[in-house]
């Protein structure tokens, strides 16, 4: 299981394995770049790199945070840009892709929707068993990973329950 | 020599093959994906038939318009994702890219920054001698290709100049 942040900045990525309900991180990262660097090259870097993650960890499923509106037009289009990179990255490779909001990936693994990036980054080393703290755009891609094994496992539940 | 005009719903792409001033159209044609498919699936379709002309037709440069500002933040999402699908195909494949603003593309093939898409489809079709007149999204990625070789020519002269 796959989670990506994605940022021109920083994208961030973990790969969380769920063995029952006992959830643990087998890797995460991120992709940083530059703004001096040219926009194609730090766009091919992000998929570049998703695409070798992809390549160590065989995951089979991506979760990835919806957006569904930017603070401004400008901010918008960066982020597109970088997300457009990731999803081609985990599409190419032949994963399922998931898309889940920032309002269910936190309330998934804090319980609160509003939560602030530090309650997340907490929340992921605990429910992980994390030795140290992920940094923040690692664990929000951690969340993702977590929010979507939840959401499957409960799906799961409901068609066995039926 | 590839051009591109990337868009979520229509992307725009065209090759052009120049012969000294004597410039005409290799191929041109538009990828279009409905709404209703998913996104990662409509990213990845943009991603993948940009490969695909780029195998076909082995172009080493390709020119896409630079966007400093989109209408508003969701269809500066929309575009960035669609850009940044675009330009990690053509990253990916190893062209080098060239950004140019859309006032300089179309003062490029019309002469007049401020030309309406049927003056950029006439005149992508008198330069480039084309028995038809090209879609407006062909018509522009085409124009992107001509404004590129007319600077990469301008910038060559300049060099043998001094």
């Amino acid at each position: 299981m796959l989670g990506v942040d994605p940022g021109l900045t920083v994208t961030g990525w973990g790969v969380v394995e769920a063995n029952g309900s006992v959830l643990r991180s087998v890797a995460y990262g991120v992709i940083a770049s530059s703004a001096e660097s040219p926009l194609p090259l730090r766009l091919a870097a992000i998929f570049r790199q998703l695409v070798q993650v992809i390549g160590s960890h065989q995951p089979v499923v991506a979760a990835i945070e919806e957006v569904f509106m930017a603070r401004n037009a400008a901010s918008a289009l960066k982020l597109g840009q970088a997300r457009g990179a990731a999803m081609v990255a985990v599409s190419h490779c032949g994963l399922a892709v998931h898309e889940y909001s920032a309002l269910l990936i936190k309330k998934s693994v804090v319980g609160y929707g509003r939560a602030d990036k530090q309650q997340v980054q907490a929340m992921v080393r605990l429910l992980l068993a994390m030795p140290e703290l992920p940094r923040a755009d690692a664990a929000d891609a951690l969340a993702a990973a977590v929010c979507h094994i939840h959401h499957a496992a409960t799906a799961q539940r409901l068609v066995a329950a039926s």
